[in-house]
């Protein structure tokens, strides 16, 4: 390959999920914002691009949950991912002042992080908004100087915008985590920094004790889990999903034998990637 | 008490909300239409109404996260459940033909269950809107026939709106479970059909296998599980808070034991109610 790197995201120019790409694949970078997740899957799908840039879980808000079911329609594999801290600001016009604003728009997860900020000021109404990087292009691109975005300082440099209240955010213990998703795994779990992770689906037969009997297959040859998470099966009411995180990669013995005997006890199981995790 | 039951929902009259409520409670009813989830929780909490109902999980979309976070909050107890069969139709003013069509306004997860209808319709917009029963107000109150709602038949009817195309979802296997709150549990868990289930919130401390020996204080008891949930705990980064139902209730004394042996192992432990399953 020659060339830059092409990479998809959702949202706009300045978006965190930009800041992620950057941090993950270096800055000669070809992106492509995307406006829906499902079109950043799809661009990677297509080999419109070489990788996709997925946020999966907020400390605050929680995870991503569609991109957890994009990833096992797509089976498209996770070779890395990344943590980014997150810093909101209210960003307007150059010619704006604090007390011009009554609106603010941004994505409905940036402003549900702000809730202490519009508490305080009860003058300015949140508005939703596709994005943060967007919602300050937005901004930009008319002439109501009443109008702020909440969104990245990276954002509001690259529209020319002026940060009118720095980190206006309510908790300062506010993370994203990003996986970087390729078309082919790599042959050999990739080299670098931090312990190997590996992340799977499965689902289990709707008999009691299930879920118990598929942590055991970790639990008893001392695998650690990182996370786990529930999602509807669709089509079965009432039936799940299990997506999960643990230490260690396919390649090792024990967790190949984990893999093996949670095999047993599951009517869909799939291996999402492995990849190092964020240090 | 003398008078109607005063209950709140979120959404417009005419919400998928409303009809859980009537099936809840019964149709002498006082209701509270609240814009937000929260402001539902607090015209609860303020004695403003004597229930408050609250969508917990569809069997597409997943579980509604939000709600999950102020039910630990607001420690607002659980004392029933309904489920609710979920078809969106496609409604407009009552001159509107399909042809004249342009713009269709609903709830975000409504809009997400219909995507066949929406690829086969391109010419058809999708926009965002807060509610599905308020997406059938406000196309009532404009005066364009070129947009439409998506929304439930009896939002139709009640605001004397047409349905230009009936049951436009993707998948007819989609329910929405509802959670009937009080302020006070009843002292004895409540007469009717259906098991008796309990929900519950813990919190684990950081250590392998926690969740492993969490699923055991059931799993040796033969106490069925019915759903288990993970929401990041604010403020520790990468920790977890578990939402979990249960077929019995405290007051058994198997499941009594499996609470006991549940609290030698958790930083936080909250009954959240015991009510009968929906049937």
């Amino acid at each position: 390959m020659s060339g830059p790197i092409r990479a998809s995201f959702q949202g706009a120019r300045g978006a965190f999920s930009e800041e992620a790409g950057r941090k993950l694949l270096g800055d000669d970078l070809e992106l492509l914002p995307c406006e829906r997740f499902l079109d950043m899957f799809e661009a990677l799908a297509a080999g419109k691009v070489d990788y996709a840039v997925a946020p999966i879980e907020n400390t605050l808000a929680g995870s991503v949950y569609e991109n957890y079911d994009h990833l096992l329609n797509f089976k498209l594999p996770i070779i890395a991912e990344t943590r980014i801290r997150i810093v909101h600001n209210l960003i307007a016009r150059p010619e704006a002042e604090f007390a011009d604003i009554t609106r603010a728009i941004s994505h409905p997860v940036a402003l549900g992080q702000c809730i202490e900020f519009f508490k305080q000021h009860r003058e300015i109404r949140a508005e939703s908004f596709y994005d943060t990087g967007g919602s300050v292009q937005a901004v930009m691109e008319g002439d109501d100087r009443t109008i702020a975005a909440i969104a990245s300082s990276t954002a509001a440099e690259l529209y020319g915008a002026k940060i009118l209240v720095k980190s206006i955010e309510d908790n300062s213990e506010n993370f994203t985590r990003f996986y970087l998703l390729a078309r082919e795994a790599p042959a050999e779990p990739p080299a670098g920094e931090g312990e190997l992770k590996t992340s799977i689906a499965f689902s289990t037969a709707n008999v009691p004790g299930a879920l118990y009997k598929c942590m055991a297959a970790f639990a008893l040859r001392d695998v650690s889990l990182t996370k786990i998470e529930s999602r509807p099966l669709r089509g079965r009411p009432w039936e799940y999903l299990f997506y999960l995180d643990f230490l260690g990669a396919p390649s090792e013995r024990r967790c190949e034998n984990a893999l093996n005997h949670l095999a047993e006890m599951t009517e869909l199981l799939a291996v999402l990637g492995t990849y190092r995790q964020a240090v």
